[in-house]
């Protein structure tokens, strides 16, 4: 066996995360590791909650980054809140609903499913019929930007009912947080999850969550001990809380911390509102290029989430050569459709650092090349800058 | 809230771990992020496959590195193995020993424990009787080296006793793996999980893991689903397997696993049993430079982890303020006790790349300029310069 180092090709990453990531970022990412018990990495984890605090917006004092990938930071909500027994309602409109469902009934609590179609937003009508249905749920849990479809839930109203019918809410934000209106502590929102490689624009591997105080001791109230000791917030509050004692309870990913860090230091500096409008802003250019190729989004204007385009595949074009082709000639990733949308669509994310003017006009340069006649040619990049200098 | 980028000190990690990183390590880490589905980093996930079962010592086909730290290692062991009703036979001489007894109980499933002293050996006498008396026992659970106290435990013999007694064998290898022998084909281990920031020294955050075919096959046998959905090793398969379609699963942490390639490939390089032997080679010179200062070692010299020394702190030295001095003074760090050993040792982490004579040197001259008159001072760096010159 003779391994040797890997040198990974430079990708342009317009799929659905993770996304380009900011060489300040990666430098951060390579600083000296120091010991996770280090006074000084015990302030810079403050000063990372500060930050998690403003890109929430939020006052939760229970918000901190889960040292695992998103779907660790689902399982962290799901497995503190429920017991077995439970009953939760769970929103479905696209994979991740799915997978909550999964995280439901592993706990041996029950789900009840409320489905809409792939790609639309969810129906806030069903949903308030089946918290009246089953009064004794303890649950509510949606997915505020459907990574799997571009589409976005009204969290603000969720939240609401969620309220009104005694729920504690679960919102899946891996994909909004950093990149739309997301707003924890005005929408009333319980206990959320995210991804640090979306709309960050950080490395994939971590998780932040914030938790309510309602939720907080909602958890502090539970009769079995949480089934995960990883993902137990009773432990994990110790190593993170106010005037906690720092007691250990797993190794840091240290480095890992430090580029998160670093993304929030910019989001900071760069301004979450501004944040949003860039995003906004740049989802405006890359559509009106996508339009005038004649490429048609799957989801309705309404709904759509300016940082994952996702649009139907043209007849006569052979998904994963496109895909293949984009990446050898262009080192262009772009995102497949994914359970029900598979071969159908593509997503293009414009997240975080991705969310830029050169990347949508490599992305539609690119597509252009490679489709070819099944597209309308020669307009697309007008179309995109006309609507970068509006 | 103007918060600004984190720049760590540049300390030596000479405590239970994260240890010293090399600087190889920290450049892979901040190479271009990529897609955890780009083919190219498929391609490197075999490669890390491939380097793990060297490692390891094994030719077991799931043999991966779970995208979470040791403790979401150890778990995903016992929660894929164990289902609730089972039992499980826990060894504990130290901290994790315990953490084991945690995970079995939120399964649902019973630990009979079988407790040695903090600082000794696992008794095989008594894990044979307490195979025999409970002969329903499903797993057999053991610390191979005990990070809290630096003693290691006679894996193979006890590997051999689960077998005797039809149990499956969970073994801990976080501080043992890359540091000191271990053989996981050769000892009959049927499930082991480990950590990177230990002798690999490689950044904190993954936690390699081996399941031999007959763990796999138990696995496979379940009445019930893994109640974690992350860690449930039937969907990680389907990202990790031979011939798997590389089905989306989770998004790894993609420049993680950048670094504990390159790690992996030093070690390669070095060589699994020349790694070995230069961490007994230096424990030998930091034991002589140690003993020659008049401290003591916890660990009878038998069953000693070279990777981890704990050595009683002498009589009149403040434990907090001797170890904040060497921080602060010499950018050194040490690790405190743990559990029962909190406030009476201290842990001398000499692994992976913190395993070189300077850091012996460094460690030696400034727990003599801290300590001062507590212990013998003026001989320890020649005892230990005459031990790295035998």
């Amino acid at each position: 066996m003779s391994i040797t180092p890997f040198l990974p090709p430079v990708r342009t990453l317009m799929g659905p995360g993770p996304s380009d990531v900011h060489p300040r970022i990666l430098e951060a990412l390579s600083r000296p590791t120091i010991g996770h018990l280090d006074p000084q990495f015990v302030q810079m984890m403050e000063e990372v909650k500060a930050m998690l605090q403003y890109a929430f917006q939020t006052k939760n004092e229970l918000t901190i980054a889960v040292s695992a990938p998103g779907s660790a930071g689902m399982e962290t909500c799901f497995v503190n809140l429920l017991e077995a027994g439970d009953k939760a309602i769970v929103c479905q409109n696209g994979v991740f609903g799915g997978r909550m469902k999964e995280n439901v009934e592993r706990i041996g609590a029950t789900a009840i499913m409320v489905e809409d179609e792939w790609g639309k937003t969810i129906d806030l009508n069903k949903v308030e019929e089946a918290l009246k249905a089953n009064p004794d749920a303890k649950v509510l849990a949606f997915v505020h930007a459907e990574t799997s479809t571009g589409a976005s839930s009204d969290a603000k109203a969720l939240c609401e009912l969620a309220r009104k019918y005694d729920c504690l809410s679960i919102v899946d934000a891996v994909t909004s947080l950093g990149g739309s209106e997301l707003r924890v502590d005005d929408w009333g929102i319980d206990t959320i999850y995210s991804g640090t490689q979306k709309c960050l624009s950080c490395t994939p591997g971590i998780s932040p969550v914030s938790f309510s105080d309602k939720a907080v001791a909602a958890v502090k109230a539970r009769k079995t001990p949480v089934q995960s000791w990883f993902l137990d917030l009773n432990l994990v509050m110790g190593y993170w809380g106010k005037n906690a004692k720092r007691a250990y309870h797993h190794t840091a990913p240290v480095n890992a911390m430090y580029a998160l860090h670093e993304s929030l230091v910019m989001l900071q500096n760069e301004g979450l509102e501004n944040a949003w409008q860039r995003h906004y802003k740049n989802h405006l250019a890359l559509r009106a290029g996508l339009e005038a190729m004649g490429l048609e989004f799957v989801v309705d204007e309404a709904n759509r989430l300016p940082q994952l385009n996702s649009v139907t595949i043209p007849e006569g074009a052979d998904d994963a050569d496109v895909r293949s082709r984009l990446l050898n000639e262009f080192n262009l990733e772009i995102g497949a459709g994914l359970g029900a949308l598979a071969g159908k669509v593509w997503r293009i994310g414009l997240m975080g650092h991705s969310s830029r003017a050169e990347n949508i006009m490599l992305c539609l340069a690119a597509l252009e090349a490679v489709l070819g006649n099944k597209v309308k040619t020669g307009v697309a990049l007008a179309a995109a800058q006309k609507q970068l200098s509006a």
